[in-house]
């Protein structure tokens, strides 16, 4: 089996910062995970809050603190520092090879999507993000690594595209217009999600977007571990 | 333009664990870098060390201390931890948009190579791992973002490929051989370089195995930032 993961990211329009923070950790009982928060507001501030619980929650795996227990952390430490008065939303998506699962952990109101085979689960339990208050927990939802599994989850960016103009997205249509092609792969799935939100807003997008893909495939042959990034620069500085 | 980077990666025949540890972390003034080490020996006890010196580097820099600095540091708490009894190679690849220039930080051995037009430049002055005394220094080159540029970075399971069985790699000949081809995308370009080392180590490597090419181009349209990972897993764990 090979498990491959992609993301695609977008700043708001004429925002130079992006409140969305994604970053990727080994675990060091063997597998990585991925960790997006989303910090309130836009621009340089809620890149710091974004930061801070990213950098918070990639700290505690890579000591082998568990998932929902880093998450926990993340939150009490927001809420000490802001009093509630600054929130961020999470979600990790690990790959566990000790527990041969992928563990999803969610403090973000924005659903996420768990399709196996033919069928298409909308995960969207009540979720709070961090920093809300006093012991927040989250939502864990916990899968056996198996081919034909794929996870979709997104930054609010896209529950929010098209609403200013009155013409929101219907992400589950979406999702299940874009399974329906044969196999299609975690970028083109990422990319075609995140072009149809961007062009909901007319191509100026009304947040920052980020979705993240991860998908459970056959083995294609070699045991090499590949990891790519594109990194686009603007005539001026854009982070 | 677009900074383009990709990774290959293989552990040592046989190995379960890599001691080679790879992570990306986000600049907070704007950019990413990232960090590569492998830990003398392999198996277990290279890997703890290999992500030691990733994870405290990677913290450094998220906090804004400027690469060579990060690198002393590591370098520092590693000798003070194991009196240079275990030592570790690092090589950081920074794509810093504030100076707007690519930062090349070497603790290795291993040469690297920059590759800019036509020209094709070895960078291989002396330099030494991490942790073998007080006061290691690091070898920092710095070059403008421009495209047409690229770097290509590798730990020593390159250099060391097919020397056991007396037929070691001409790794600037293979370099040169590839950057020949028209316009060689970055995963292609990491891709080959370790199928090669392989191919000579008989598909059984003789030592873990990371590439790392960074390259930067023309644009090519949208302003989506992309990141795509693919891990294999083995009917056994597989880190």
């Amino acid at each position: 089996m090979e498990v491959q993961i992609a993301v695609a990211k977008i700043n708001k329009y004429a925002t130079s910062e992006s409140g969305d923070t994604l970053e990727i950790v080994e675990r060091p009982n063997g597998g990585l995970s991925v960790v997006l928060a989303d910090g309130q507001t836009s621009g340089r501030g809620a890149k710091a809050i974004s930061l801070m619980v990213v950098r918070k929650v990639i700290g505690l795996l890579a000591e082998g603190v568990r998932d929902g227990a880093a998450a926990r952390a993340a939150s009490d430490t927001l809420f000490t520092e802001r009093q509630g008065r600054v929130i961020s939303t999470l979600n990790i998506a690990s790959v566990d090879l000790h527990s041969r699962t992928i563990v999803l952990t969610r403090n973000n109101p924005a659903p996420m999507f768990i399709c196996l085979d033919d069928r298409i689960d909308i995960i969207d339990e009540e979720s709070i993000p961090l920093g809300t208050s006093r012991n927040v927990r989250p939502v864990i939802t916990e899968i056996a690594i198996q081919p034909g599994l794929t996870v979709v989850i997104f930054t609010d960016g896209i529950p929010h595209a098209g609403e200013r103009r009155g013409n929101p997205m219907n992400i589950s249509q979406v999702i299940h217009s874009l399974m329906e092609d044969q196999d299609p792969g975690p970028q083109a799935l990422a990319d075609s999600l995140l072009e149809h939100a961007v062009r909901l807003d007319e191509n100026r997008p009304a947040d920052d977007i980020s979705v993240l893909v991860l998908k459970v495939a056959l083995r294609d042959g070699d045991n090499v571990r590949r990891l790519s990034v594109r990194l686009p620069i603007e005539g001026r500085l854009w982070t």
